[in-house]
């Protein structure tokens, strides 16, 4: 899929057409601004095509057997070319000159060949396109076409097809369809469940005047044919804007009203408008005023590496791009999916994935975005409190997937087939995968950890870490045997193991969130007030601490044994081994499904991903270096890295344990999941995750970035063969610039606050006015 | 699309793959048996296929902006090869040796094709698939492949595909997915609104072992995916069954639940067993035991043509293929659909078709069958009486468009946008097209005389009259001026015109019907007691049948004027003439839309179809010789037939008006409208009414058939090319032989009662015992 020029380390670049990768092409080159977002399908339509458009928020549940989903919404990137009676598509005819380009400077995507139809006229085609980051609601699109061996009849539909479903479920309403002036075509549909109004607006622009322009009203099609006569040689340009406003949009939410207006009349009405000042200004003009806006994200986020391999940089580059269109900066009414917005899967649905793959990288780069991510957990709080109640617990149990605040868990009963018994697998981590309730209060904890932000805490950050700690105190089974409370039949990060009993990383989780609930609940009379009256005047906080901290002191938390190896649960160490080679190197994913089932894969010893692993990363200092790179060894050995949550977390720790071969590898897998050869790895989107992962093993892994103890610290483990690494961060109020060289570590202060890091063992405090810069000598 | 082999006259084929075709071909080549009907999607997917997989009665509502239509069902039909990785499709690689059949006798359509793959492999294949005429619920597939250029690995996935919609609507849940004994494959959905369970299983048969057998289960799509490695020249032979039941079937419904179960355990069990006993029969099996009915359909309905022109015969058989799987003849709760079940075009609705066009053909073949499609009107009258009542009428007030029995009025609102607004057009059919409520009068009188069927009278007959007559009664205006009874504001048979006033055909179809009504009143007591006892408990018959004939004498019907022209309506003859050469020759359909804007429309002297015609063709005796002559003349220059139902109905006209040629040119016309060359006329199915008309060309013109009078009398009209024609006729419970030379006419009595038949002129009375055999010379 991709392949980069190796001097510029921007584009992300597919030279040949091969149908295996329709599907992946699309999420790759996935363009957006974290409110609209489209998967990059070719204009002329493919079978295995997944069109998408994507707008955040906008949660509906299609049918009653179906969860809440994001809806795959109306399209406008469809265009019908026909050159003398022939459909113009790549599978047909032939063609030459081919590329297709994302350059991440700009977020435009180009696509450029010449193409001989099965009647031999020979025409050139550059396709344009991109998704405002300047104006969200808009995404323009433009084509150069040029006849080149001879004059030549060409028709051209384009519009808005509202026949797009989500893998055939359909969330929108046919909808009204109305031309605008002559010119503006205008569709308005509803959600049929969740009844937001979406409107839905397109324009065309041409070099030339079309010789006939008539509008198509079909079922769920709304288009305008036009047709034009080219001399040889002689270019077209279209120009094809349009806009998305819905309901759900935040100008129409009021607090008392998250959920926005329902007035279909006030959505049309500020489409009408923004579809007029789009014409006005053109393709070139609105690229431009988006361009800057990236070209300012880049000025702050980029990450700088010199490496021979020039991939390194373009997956990191890749990683941030995707990382700057997947999120909603400003609207705390929603989550990150775990495709961002760039296809179907998952739903859109958001997992621990934020917090514990994605929030570190916001955090370190924008803040207030990480605190608007945290503060989408704090208004799912409801969901979360039903999902206890359901469960006939305490507090706030987070529902494993999460969609619009108030859905509460939204995880599908099924899955894939099972292949011994031939019946769909029940999806069980909706009921039983219980750890991302501790990590999103360690995502509080990090975060106030990196800002000191007490208005957060006041207002947000106590109410979480109180209703987590109650959930773990309720969750808690005490074991009248040895005389202690363990928590059983959990899935942990490891999801092949259903029903485990002591899962070390839910356990160490859930012991840490009720220990660090008391301790804020000790200070939150004095540091905190609001939250104090608050929650004690619903809770008593002090009987609450005691429960806490006694229930914290007697759970059961797993501890090396003889071996010196921490079982990932009580059922792991005794499970049957078996040969991992073939699944290793697997090209898929779950292949290993493929020869076992559910009920044989609990008895096997291999892991789908990071899971004792993460609690090495997430808890370092938990253990001693040596039982943490036993541990890592070990489990390294049996796992699969079947999630894309996997080899990143893995980078880090082999960079960590100066496993630095290993290390680099481990990243390049990372930057794979997506980038790579695998053409199915991305159908249904890019991974989120994955791309927080990629961020993390560059800045946590390589840097050594660590936040324990409250202290930033860094630390020199660059890879071999890289020649320098340099790149932007924010912690408690400073914005510094690291630089690593294989030689050296250098911390710059650029603005803000005097804070205090540690360089490689050594502390500095660095400020606007006093030292500016740290530097230390190379690690490892 | 077109060519036949002239030695057989049986065979619909294809010999190159024109992407252009791919929905048309997909309607024309579509199978089926009444009850369950599938398109002819190419088993491999391409851009612009509409797979479709449809139920007769399974009406359901998608959303609700939208009105109830027959869903398109999950389909079974797709089958994804990849051959050494590379997937089959006819646009990649390159094909040679294609040839698509559809053999007539059997119902069996074939594919052969040599591909060669990308990489270079060569394989034949041969597809086949047929729906079996024996056990309704049944469809059936194989597929030979031999490699040709080495050995080479298959992968196959097949199964059932839920992702299927109405052209972006969907009907169907996911439903639930089962693997039954670990091969049949097993889907349980239900409609969305009307809340019909469906199941659908399938199972597959090997020549040789898979290598491998994987159950897939994604979001709406469940398959096997099977593994082969096979060596150059060996054939892999594959069979796929597959079954559907819905809770709608006949044997779910009863008198007091015409709708049928929701029972999903039942249904679901009449397919486990109903796909086992496929199972254990076999593709050949199978379709020998559907071919034997077949071949009995063909040896009651063939009629035979012998012309120059092999696509004369072929049409008509094409035809009679259609009029045998768009009928459930055993169903009273079911219509046809004007696609009948080949596609999504009309929503599967049943219009003014049925009565005017197709139910000529079943009476005179099947009466049995014409008596199910007159219960179905008489099952429906609850919706038509509200449709009255929501009116402002009285009596059975029958909608434009019909679904499921209690629907009433179906049609949609709005249609194609208005070239001069912008706007979707408002349809006003089911608002002002009222003539369809005499025309299902008119076709209770064509039965009750071809049949003499007096309990259906008694039944249903009787009471269809009286609700009828009453509608018109209570339509009628009385205007003061004139001093007379009018009907303004209708859409007469010609579209084209809205609003329009006294269009002849209504009114003297309304006419027709308050007398016969009142005729059949006069008779009831001692003829239909049962109607009588019924309809005189709700009426004071006595009173209505002085009040249908006060209304009839005194309602204004439009008569010849000095110019010999009888205006189709009161503002026909006084609109604007235009050249209407262009649109005479039009490639499409609707083609002066793109020209004009419907209310420009209202203002030209240019009819879509046979209107006055139709009045002519109808009511033969109302106007002298001379004058329907002229009147034919005229209107057939100012129609452009811009509708399936229009060509036909004029060439009986000119048949009967020896108007020879241009009889001939309108029969290729009506055989074109679907067979002929233009690629779009049928992407959204066949034109049913057109099946109808085509037979109607036929045996009504040609061979001159009549029923005026309550008389059947036959002419010799065969165009002067044709040498010899037969056919087969049902008259009041004869079964009589039909056979026409341009020398003669003859009449055979095969069996049953005997009867009089005027023969050129000439009275004639048929019988076993008596005269078998009438004969005439040649006709015109």
């Amino acid at each position: 899929m991709s392949e980069n020029k190796p001097a510029q380390g921007w584009i992300i670049e597919e030279t040949s057409f091969d149908p295996r990768y329709i599907a992946k092409g699309e999420s790759i080159l996935a363009q957006g601004n974290g409110y609209l977002n489209l998967r990059c399908a070719q204009e002329e339509g493919y079978v295995g095509q997944r069109r998408g458009a994507f707008i955040t928020g906008t949660f509906n549940k299609s049918m009653e057997d179906e969860v809440t989903e994001l809806p795959n919404l109306p399209d406008v990137t469809e265009l019908v070319l026909s050159i003398r009676g022939e459909r113009f598509s790549m599978d047909r005819g032939c063609w030459e000159d081919y590329a297709r380009t994302l350059d991440l400077r700009t977020g435009e995507v180009v696509r450029r060949l010449r193409w001989t139809s099965p009647k031999g006229d020979v025409v050139e085609l550059c396709f344009r396109r991109f998704v405002s980051l300047d104006e969200e609601h808009l995404a323009a699109f433009s084509l150069e076409l040029t006849p080149r061996s001879g004059p030549l009849e060409l028709v051209m539909e384009s519009g808005i097809n509202s026949r797009i479903t989500n893998t055939g479920s359909q969330h929108c309403t046919e909808g009204e369809k109305r031309l605008l002036g002559g010119e503006v075509l205008r569709l308005c549909a509803w959600t049929c469940q969740s009844q937001i109004p979406v409107a839905i607006h397109c324009v065309h622009r041409f070099s030339l005047p079309p010789e006939r322009a008539l509008p198509v009203m079909e079922r769920r099609r709304f288009v305008n044919r036009y047709s034009f006569r080219l001399a040889q040689g002689q270019t077209l340009r279209m120009e094809k804007l349009a806009c998305y406003h819905t309901g759900r949009d935040l100008p129409f939410a009021a607090p008392e009203c998250p959920a926005g207006t329902g007035d279909m009349a006030a959505v049309s009405e500020a489409g009408d408008a923004c579809i007029q000042t789009a014409a006005g200004r053109g393709y070139d003009a609105l690229l431009a005023a988006s361009a800057r806006r990236w070209s300012a994200y880049w000025e702050k986020n980029d990450v700088e590496i010199d490496s021979p391999d020039p991939l390194d940089q373009l997956g990191l580059r890749f990683a941030l791009y995707h990382l700057n269109i997947m999120i909603k900066r400003d609207d705390s009414r929603v989550g990150i999916g775990a495709k961002g917005m760039t296809g179907e899967g998952y739903k859109g649905h958001s997992f621990w994935d934020t917090e514990m793959f994605l929030l570190p990288h916001y955090l370190f780069t924008d803040p207030a975005a990480a605190r608007t991510l945290l503060e989408y957990r704090w208004r799912s709080l409801p969901g979360a409190r039903r999902k206890a109640r359901e469960n006939r617990y305490e507090g706030a149990m987070f529902p494993w997937e999460s969609a619009w605040l108030d859905d509460g868990e939204v995880t599908p009963q099924f899955g894939a087939a099972d292949i011994a018994t031939g019946d769909s697998i029940p999806i069980l981590t909706g009921l039983l995968e219980h750890h991302i309730t501790a990590d999103i209060a360690w995502a509080v904890w990090l975060y106030y950890t990196a800002t000191g932000d007490e208005a957060f805490m006041d207002r947000c950050g106590c109410e979480l870490l109180v209703e987590t700690a109650r959930f773990w105190a309720s969750r808690l089974e005490w074991r009248g045997e040895p005389g202690r409370y363990e928590i059983r039949n959990v899935i942990g990060p490891d999801e092949y193991k259903e029903h485990v009993d002591n899962n070390a990383f839910t356990n160490y989780m859930a012991a840490w969130n009720l220990e660090y609930a008391a301790g804020i609940m000790e200070r939150m009379e004095r540091a905190w007030p609001g939250a104090w009256a608050n929650l004690s005047s619903r809770y008593n906080l002090p009987d609450l601490v005691q429960e806490f901290r006694a229930k914290r002191q007697a759970l059961y938390l797993p501890v090396p044994g003889p071996d010196g190896l921490v079982p990932q649960n009580d059922q792991y160490l005794g499970l049957e081994k078996i040969d991992l080679t073939r699944y290793k190197c697997q090209a898929g994913v779950s292949d290993i499904y493929e020869d076992y089932s559910q009920a044989q894969m609990n008895h096997l010893m291999v892991s789908k991903q990071a899971d004792l692993v993460m609690l090495l990363r997430i808890m370092p200092e938990l253990f001693d270096a040596e039982t943490r790179r036993k541990n890592f060894l070990f489990y390294e050995s049996r796992t699969l890295h079947d999630s894309s949550l996997s080899h990143g977390q893995h980078c880090i720790l082999a960079a960590w344990l100066s496993l630095e071969e290993m290390a680099l590898e481990l990243y390049r897998h990372a930057c794979a999941v997506d980038l790579g050869p695998n053409p199915a790895s991305s159908d249904e989107g890019i991974h989120s995750a994955s791309m927080g992962n990629i961020w993390q093993c560059v800045v946590c892994g390589f840097a050594g970035l660590q936040w324990h103890a409250d202290v930033l610290s860094l630390d020199n483990h660059l890879p071999k063969s890289w020649r320098r690494m340099a790149f932007c961060l924010e912690w408690q109020g400073a914005r510094l610039r690291v630089e690593l060289t294989p030689e050296r570590i250098a911390v710059t202060h650029l603005s803000g606050r005097a804070v205090r890091l540690q360089l490689a063992q050594t502390m500095h405090t660095l400020s606007q006015n006093g030292a500016q810069r740290a530097e230390s000598g190379g690690g490892n």
